[in-house]
């Protein structure tokens, strides 16, 4: 048996505790630094060894992951009096396994050659899955990385990712923040969608477990309303499994970066503005589906039953609600990526089957891929069918007195897509 | 001493009475009714004829004003049992005062004949200016009406309006009602601009009395915001002057008739879900500047004073936010008044000196209708300047975890206008 390499990790949060376990179980011997002691005792019952600080956490560590929740936390662990990189020895591998804004994985790789540190292999791997997959070893994880880095530090991506989800991004350091971004753009809009179309059935007198089952067993499916929306159900908001705050950074991450290249990115910023005004409604560290709570402050559960044929109208425009806020989340998102040059073939096979994905990337997001790439357009349904769902969800809304700003951002979307109502009417609008 | 013609008049809400009363006070004999016993007693007090029914105030009338609230309400009080219809005598003029629907409007003429009393003369004729200028008989007036009908009823439209605000809108029937309704395009988003921009500037620790003089001495300059913002600073909303309720409905004849022609209206539609949101408060009744409460739970004037410099850089944040949505708001209003065929002239006449009024609708507007009917576009700052004013707002607020709804609104489509950042390719979103 041969022993494996000692491996220095810091942030013990949801993901973080969760990948740093999962080392342990594989048998690595890992030192982990937490600013939160219980975490560290539980670390340490995990069969983990706690370390009291950064740098005696990166002491001789030939390889480190660092999985703290921001930009801001990161600069200070890596850099700062005592730090992690103060501590690491020569020729070690270190990744970045936050989200953060490429710029900054690109200046961490500047910092390190600015700081005599140049011998450090830096590993830009953000990771998507949530805390399930993190503890099973079975994330995405979207790498950036000169040669040499990958060469030795793979092997620890492939540890902790599922088969064929280690996606090495094209372009070196920043690269795989930058998949990691535009596959957000699906997460920001995805995550909140759940909590509009939840917020929407429930004003319409639909049951939330009628919802549920409607929603995940058709074309309105997305990864995250799977997901989230089993939270939904029970209240499983607090803390839950993904504060607001997280999500809330993320798509801040979108838009500045939107803004800085002069990129509309409407969907995305309006969805930010929900987290953010659920943030001021003190439920940031709460989880995000309980941002339902922004439409209705019953449980989604609550409603009688409905008659079977009111109940299946019904079923339906919360159908054409989501259906058409996740196509314009494809194209949003596809468009971004084209937009900075993300290989989009990588994009799609990374999403389709990621926290990103829903029926209509996999189905319309594969066309709007050869429409970008200069493929014939195919003759499908085109966007008339879904701005006609839409344009009945958003009336039922306007009747009901039910806000539907995702819907209503969408809608605006295909109007302005105009006469046309093609998908390459729809990309038009984020060509800039 | 020539003696005035009986007036019969229902529906004295804010607007309602303050024109009947006005007709009181310029020697109109007025019989009014109203759903409301004290506000019919206070009718009393001042002069007028309180009447028991709708259709005994029709009685005998030549000259009718309905100014209900909605189109539902109007339909009741025309042609429900013992109505308006049923009492107006032959060849009466009747004057529907109310926001409505052009379609709607269209409809009553069409029923009127339908049900044989194709003898009156119907003239289609919502109002603006507040509750105010309703009783001093200064009000905008946008009539739309046969020739005969004119003929016959101006003189009542004259006592109502201040000199030069009675806008006859070419097309007849329904013509007064598009134009009201393209003008509530600027009103709709308007409003909500002064509560999204108080309540950004109480949040970055700007004192109210600051914010209104700095915009009301500047480019970001509003009617709404003038008028408004006497009430934002006071809490003056309990009832307030303009009820939420109001502007919502108006803002849906804008979203509904949007969607029905399918033209893009997205500045509407964000302030549709914030009127939604703040009636899900149980803001319905109250101001409408009372929104600010959206934003912030303490008074506006509620901050210490700032260090000058500070304090200015400040109030530049608010007007870059307040100047980008007007320029935005004006886009949207010009062309949805293209599509439908309301004379743009004539439109940028009643708009500038009106409720819907601002500097930006005055400089810029001016400028769009010019591109519009196909006259070169002149070289002017073009949309750079607004946008990075913006851009700064937006990147203040994401950084202080503020909510820009309108603002980003309008950022994003400023960025979808892409590289050319002129007027032109702003209004090109919204040519479908």
């Amino acid at each position: 048996m041969t022993s494996k390499p000692a491996i220095g990790f810091c942030g013990l949060g949801a993901m973080g505790f969760g990948m740093a376990t999962h080392l342990v179980k594989q048998g690595y011997p890992v030192t982990a630094f937490d600013v939160h002691a219980p975490t560290l005792a539980r670390f340490s019952d995990a069969g983990g060894t706690p370390s009291a600080s950064l740098s005696a956490s990166a002491s001789d560590k030939a390889f480190y992951v660092c999985m703290v929740a921001t930009a801001q936390q990161a600069q200070q662990a890596l850099f700062g009096a005592d730090g992690i990189v103060a501590g690491l020895p020569r020729g070690a591998v270190l990744y970045l396994a936050s989200t953060v804004p490429s710029s900054y994985a690109r200046s961490v790789a500047e910092e390190l050659v600015r700081r005599g540190r140049g011998d450090v292999f830096f590993v830009d791997a953000p990771v998507s899955g949530g805390a399930v997959r993190a503890a099973d070893g079975t994330l995405s994880i979207m790498a950036g990385a000169s040669e040499a880095a990958l060469d030795r530090g793979r092997f620890l991506l492939d540890e902790l990712t599922a088969p064929g989800k280690l996606f090495v991004v094209a372009g070196g350091v920043g690269a795989g923040s930058n998949m990691k971004m535009v596959h957000q753009v699906l997460a920001a809009v995805h995550i909140i969608a759940v909590s509009e179309a939840f917020g929407f059935a429930a004003r319409l007198g639909l049951h939330g477990e009628d919802v549920r089952e409607h929603v995940i067993a058709g074309e309105a499916w997305s990864w995250m309303f799977e997901n989230r929306s089993v939270r939904t159900l029970k209240e499983d908001y607090f803390p839950g499994a993904s504060a607001v705050t997280i999500i809330l950074k993320d798509t801040g991450i979108i838009t500045s970066m939107a803004n800085l290249v002069d990129f509309p990115v409407p969907l995305c910023s309006i969805a930010e503005q929900l987290y953010i005004t659920g943030l001021n409604k003190d439920f940031g560290a709460q989880d995000d589906a309980g941002l339902v709570r922004l439409w209705t402050s019953e449980p989604v559960t609550s409603s009688a039953p409905l008659a079977d044929g009111d109940k299946q109208a019904k079923l339906e425009l919360v159908s054409h609600l989501l259906n058409g806020i996740h196509l314009c989340a494809a194209a949003e998102g596809i468009s971004l990526a084209k937009h900075l040059g993300v290989p989009l073939a990588q994009y799609y096979e990374l999403c389709v089957e990621a926290a990103g994905g829903s029926i209509q990337y996999k189905e319309q997001g594969a066309k709007m891929i050869d429409i970008l790439e200069g493929k014939q357009e195919e003759e499908g349904v085109g966007l008339r069918s879904y701005r006609e769902g839409l344009k009945a969800a958003v009336a039922e809304a306007r009747d009901k007195k039910i806000p539907l700003h995702l819907g209503n951002g969408a809608l605006s979307l295909m109007e302005q897509a105009g006469k046309e109502q093609s998908l390459g009417s729809l990309l038009k609008l984020y060509s800039v």
